[in-house]
């Protein structure tokens, strides 16, 4: 697909690209025909299509990009990775100028030092994002993966293939690094983005997407693969989550209120990410040290995240050996313990920080260097917990018993079960995944961390010579 | 795990059965955690648990069964399978009594003797249902089986495994053999499961359950595994749409309207079946008997289902060809041609049934003798119009050239397309499946015919020997 000679930098030159589906005003969204039966609720309250908002505009426009870019092989794809990831290099001031006005406006807003730091951009962060999506480039395309196959008894070939899922939307916070990376692993993957970051962002963003998007128009694809959601108010998130029939999924990324805010409110399928009130147990059987280990890794080693632990759970046989020593390491840490009463008269002239938990404690996700702890009478005790206060994304059994494991493991409704490891596992790039659009904590179509794959659906292909039934 | 000699029958009786999880009281639904994280929709709107309306009581009751039935052995299911087809044929005068009931209702009320018909159930269809039930029991348990494994870089295993989903609700129309059917299905596949057949099946459906509620509890399995939604009014399946945390999943399975209202009102995530505007497109190249058989076979071998073909479009060089053998074809098979003015032109002085189509034909899924027709400019014009107006189930091409085979399939973004073969094979029979719970539609989760394997979920099972980060 892709010719020509190879540029300075040793790697080809993108060919001029011949569009392989029918334009788009041919075969793209149908402007004159308001009946589609694909697009009822956006066609029957937003008709005629003149009267349509900026951002069902910017929908519709995704729509045509998508299937221009869905039936594309990969060296194409990935030639427009790479133009994008050389553009933020190249590009790099222009960008880091435009965030420059994000942080001053967060800083008179007196945002926290956290929050800024994570809103910033420096010459090196842009490169460390132009290197990600050299990565996502370097990762196998999902598209045309034959899912199953098989010839029927009567002869029909049958293959279950992958293809995009069409637009995806994604709705997150003030990170501007998500912006690129997801623009990358939906491109890869063939799907169209419609972009909806924090408006504290908003000037970064605009500038990322503006060279994201002339990197992509200049390798000939369309460029509103990739289109910031216009407007910074909350009513173009409420638009998005109405676009039903153009926006085929939306991923919300970020905190547990704007999760549940979209969960509830979406017409559109949405797939719920990332809250984690994640256990760590710690079995009648245990070798203390990994426990010890185990608990303060999935603690401390990054508490703002996900995938960290909130709460302990000590099997009462091994509660005396183990929690003062857990107690000691943790106040090392730097953890503050809110315990239950059995834990309290353990951590007895300890000098850990302990507070006394409350019912609470067993459903929050501190995302700090704080962690609840129970001492339980069982194994089956601690799943009643976790099947009562956990979100359901990662919990951890520490336990030299076989039996325990498997017990642990079946019974444990989770999207990710760990023995003997730390829960900061659940993560797309440690599972070998290559990139990570998200940690869905849904059963519905994925579950736990969503590679390139998750960004896809498959359909059917039935060959025969003439088959009937 | 199931133990016992063989009976009459030859097969093993079942053992008694022993709960391998902790007993629902215990492990199972939280009636003292008005907070539980996972459940905030209802808990918010319905506390105190005494307060619940008989619906979510039942969707309670079916959360406790599908907490105790997840992690059963195939065994232990498919003694509850076979018990239950027993049983069927054991009590089938009772069945068949409360059936008549609804046949006498639905007469009274002028109903077509179509539905009459799908309403009945005979002796012999019983036995058939029963028949159905030793087929699914037969079939391998999706559960446990494991979708991905590796070694990670730094030593850990990794599992991705297939689990239940939880909780299942069903909603469909007439047909009370769906009743046995989905609950077998669920079952197998180790879900509870929430029926809502239409109001009039309600004798008929309350029979059904009661037998098999009282196989699955005779075989030491939670006879709240399967449950009938109570109240026969549209409010109990509004608050089955309504019940997020304690439904996992809602399947409508009907005609459109039902479909509609479901995917737009539910908070619970839907898998949205079947509505089946098929298209049969003949290439410009194509075999003319095979074109002709092919179209037939997808119109009119057995219209009322969402797989028949409900459009004809035809290339401009082969319609002069093609067309009147087509239309003489259909005509035979009481079939009326609603034709755009080239197929119109093309009919002059035929004898077949053509009558003029508006737009709105081609939106049209007339489930009849009725198939709307159109010649095209092109394959990109075939793929233009199968764009606009499909909605996405099945679109086959008829052609003898790869080129145009290849370009059709990759182009046409439908759960299925059909090469040379008839529209009729989207089936999870057909598609060797052993069982179908539905056809989805739609893009996430499963797309196509929908087997055992897409009624579960997965979770990742990781193994360490005390990994940490």
């Amino acid at each position: 697909m892709s010719g020509g000679g190879p540029d300075a930098t040793g790697r080809k030159a993108p060919a001029p690209y011949r569009r392989p589906v029918p334009h788009v005003s041919q075969c793209g969204i149908p402007e004159g025909c308001p009946q589609r039966a694909h697009y009822p609720a956006v066609m029957t309250s937003l008709s005629p299509y003149d009267n349509l908002t900026p951002v069902t505009r910017a929908a519709y426009r995704a729509r045509a990009a998508a299937t221009d870019i869905a039936p594309l092989p990969r060296a194409v794809k990935d030639d427009a990775l790479l133009a994008i990831a050389d553009a933020l290099e190249v590009r790099t001031s222009e960008i880091v100028e435009a965030n420059a006005e994000d942080i001053a406006r967060a800083r008179e807003a007196g945002t926290s030092e956290a929050i800024v730091d994570r809103l910033t951009l420096t010459p090196d962060r842009v490169r460390a994002v132009a290197a990600d999506v050299r990565h996502v480039a370097a990762l196998p395309d999902p598209v045309g993966e034959v899912v199953r196959g098989s010839t029927l008894p009567n002869g029909i070939d049958l293959r279950q293939v992958r293809v995009p899922l069409g637009v995806v939307g994604i709705i997150y916070e003030a990170r501007p690094n998500v912006t690129v990376d997801a623009a990358a692993l939906c491109l890869k993957s063939g799907n169209a983005v419609l972009l909806r970051g924090s408006s504290s962002a908003y000037a970064s963003n605009t500038a990322l997407v503006r060279v994201v998007r002339d990197a992509v128009g200049g390798s000939g694809l369309p460029a509103d693969a990739v289109q910031l959601v216009p407007g910074e108010s909350r009513d173009s998130v409420r638009e998005l989550m109405r676009a039903r029939g153009l926006v085929d999924v939306l991923i919300p990324r970020g905190g547990a209120s704007l999760i549940r805010t979209v969960v509830e409110e979406s017409t559109v399928p949405v797939i719920e990410t990332g809250t984690g009130n994640c256990h760590v147990y710690v079995d009648a059987q245990a070798d203390l040290d990994m426990a010890v280990a185990i608990l303060v890794n999935s603690k401390a080693q990054r508490p703002s995240v996900c995938n960290a632990a909130e709460t302990l759970l000590v099997h009462q046989d091994i509660a005396e050996a183990f929690l003062p020593r857990a107690l000691a390491a943790l106040a090392e840490a730097g953890v503050t313990v809110h315990a239950d009463e059995r834990t309290l008269a353990l951590a007895e002239g300890s000098e850990a920080a302990v507070v006394a938990a409350t019912d609470e404690d067993w459903e929050t996700e501190y995302l700090s260097y704080d962690i609840a702890a129970a001492v339980v009478d069982s194994l089956d005790k601690a799943v009643e917990h976790i099947r009562l206060w956990s979100s359901g994304h990662t919990e951890a059994i520490v336990t030299t018993s076989q039996a325990a494991a498997r017990r642990f493991t079946r019974l444990v409704d989770s999207t990710t079960v760990a023995v003997n490891a730390s829960t900061r596992f659940t993560d797309g790039g440690q599972f070998g995944f290559g990139a990570e659009i998200g940690i869905s904590t849904q059963k519905l179509h994925a579950r736990g961390p969503m590679g390139l794959p998750e960004l896809t659906s498959t359909k059917y292909i039935v060959t025969g010579d003439g088959h009937t039934r």
